[in-house]
């Protein structure tokens, strides 16, 4: 039975990158029969690193069976997964998020677990001595997930691993980093093809504070105004988007990757007081500006107060 | 603030050993201020492993406060750990079980599971280069563990990989395993100085099936006839330490480590049922053989049925 590797719902590059990856790493030195999935449609910015390098968009599947050998990868958090993820025959897990409680196996699992900007740093670390074997365009996946998470590293999630795993691949591949990143990032940026609602809903978690479930979503991008001049209908579609996912509202946080700060929309006193209990930021309009806010993960969700 | 070190409520060889191997190397070789503690008073196989070692035996904590560096080694069930356990600063988890769910972080942290036989193993893995620093009496606490968890390469559980490194560690210390491992046994098997309702408890787990909820405890010995010589008040102790530690029923599986083969204590009905349709047996008395029953792990949980 193939064994199938995926990451989260929303595939951004490296949700769509180390399921490539790995799969090639179970294939070419165990000899697994694995093959990379999608649980949805890739990012613009992973369907450009797809492109650019020449791989096959990996088949978008809706369900897994039970009982499929699955490897799961850049998440732990059933709510991003099939529904029935715990029926599924789990033979590893790799990622770097917190661990949120909910996956369960039958028998003892490979897991690994590191604070890490990306679950591509990982996967290097893992392969190891391995890494020779890698082709070109595995690499390039690779190096696009590590700019891509540490938003070319500028995130505070970046650690040295990652920055010099990075600035190994690129060197392997004669890729200039500031160059390449601003491609990824433009094509990132290209967000005029989505609706509101897919927007808002493109690169999103769900969390819950004190009883309010936040769904927090976050557009990095390197032409903000682009995002910021819809705001009026991104704010009136936040309603229907928190009513059809069973939230309580909807946090829109665009991130300036290259100013370094993220925009948060402010469409009720609600987020009003989230974003001045969180942030300690001082509301007058319907948008406000935090300085240095860059990562979901470890800006934005620590605090979180309501 | 000290980072504790620990593993769970019943500390084995492996759950006493495994605090101390990481704590070694958390402090040697990373500098951070670890220490091992136990969560429970240690087995007797465990005790002598101490003695034999010359290792200091880890304080013995009930409680951890809210917010305490800890990393959790060879189990990752809330249920055999703190009950606010979540509440700590979770640093790290390193387990070979199966993963139950229920641990949450604030954060991103190291967690490293493998399907393999020891925690210990895990750690010498992950140790690496740096094993080359560690003194005798921690590899002789890692060479316990692993000889513990295998009952001597006996257990199903058992890898390649624990086979080795086992082999590795006895060479460099000079050690004979076998007689080693009688030694440890032996030890294991002297528990003459424990209550029924001691030993009941000693090495438990509690799992729920089919809505009936279990403590499935082992106990491995190398003279299981001083257990069965008292099967009369074991059983009879059941019924007292099922109701107080709120589960429907005691399993007793007596572990002929020699022999490869259980003895279930069989009390009533319903242990009967558990008998026939796990393991397919013919009950006629009160206790039952299981030929080549030796893990609880990979023999007895995944085929519980009532």
């Amino acid at each position: 039975m193939t064994t199938l590797v995926f990451g989260h719902k929303s595939p951004d590059t490296d949700s769509t990158g180390s399921p490539i990856i790995w799969a090639w790493y179970l294939k070419t030195v165990h000899g697994v029969d694995a093959k990379p999935v999608l649980l949805g449609e890739p990012n613009t910015e992973a369907a450009f690193m797809l492109k650019r390098w020449n791989l096959d968009k990996p088949e978008i599947v809706s369900t897994v069976a039970d009982g499929t050998p699955v490897v799961i990868v850049d998440t732990n958090n059933p709510a991003e997964l099939p529904d029935n993820i715990n029926n599924c025959d789990i033979k590893a897990i790799i990622d770097h998020h917190k661990l949120v409680g909910g996956l369960e196996t039958a028998g003892p699992i490979h897991i690994v677990m590191e604070p890490l900007a990306c679950t591509a740093t990982i996967m290097f670390k893992s392969i190891g001595k391995h890494m020779a074997q890698m082709p070109d365009d595995i690499k390039g996946a690779m190096l696009s997930c590590i700019l891509s998470d540490t938003l070319e590293f500028r995130s505070p999630t970046t650690t040295d691993e990652d920055k010099a795993i990075a600035h190994d691949l690129a060197k392997q591949l004669g890729i200039d980093i500031p160059s390449y990143a601003s491609e990824m990032f433009e094509a990132k940026s290209d967000v005029s093809s989505f609706s509101d609602a897919e927007l808002l809903r493109m690169d999103s978690k769900e969390y819950t504070v004190a009883g309010k479930d936040f769904r927090v979503s976050v557009l990095e991008t390197t032409a903000p105004k682009i995002v910021l001049d819809r705001k009026d209908s991104l704010m009136a579609s936040m309603t229907d988007v928190a009513a059809e996912d069973g939230a309580d509202q909807v946090l829109l946080f665009v991130v300036d990757i290259l100013n370094e700060e993220a925009t948060l929309l402010v469409p009720n006193d609600l987020v009003k007081t989230v974003a001045e209990k969180s942030f300690g930021a001082t509301v007058t309009g319907d948008t406000v500006v935090l300085p240095g806010v860059m990562s979901r993960k470890k800006q934005i969700i620590p605090n979180l107060k309501v």
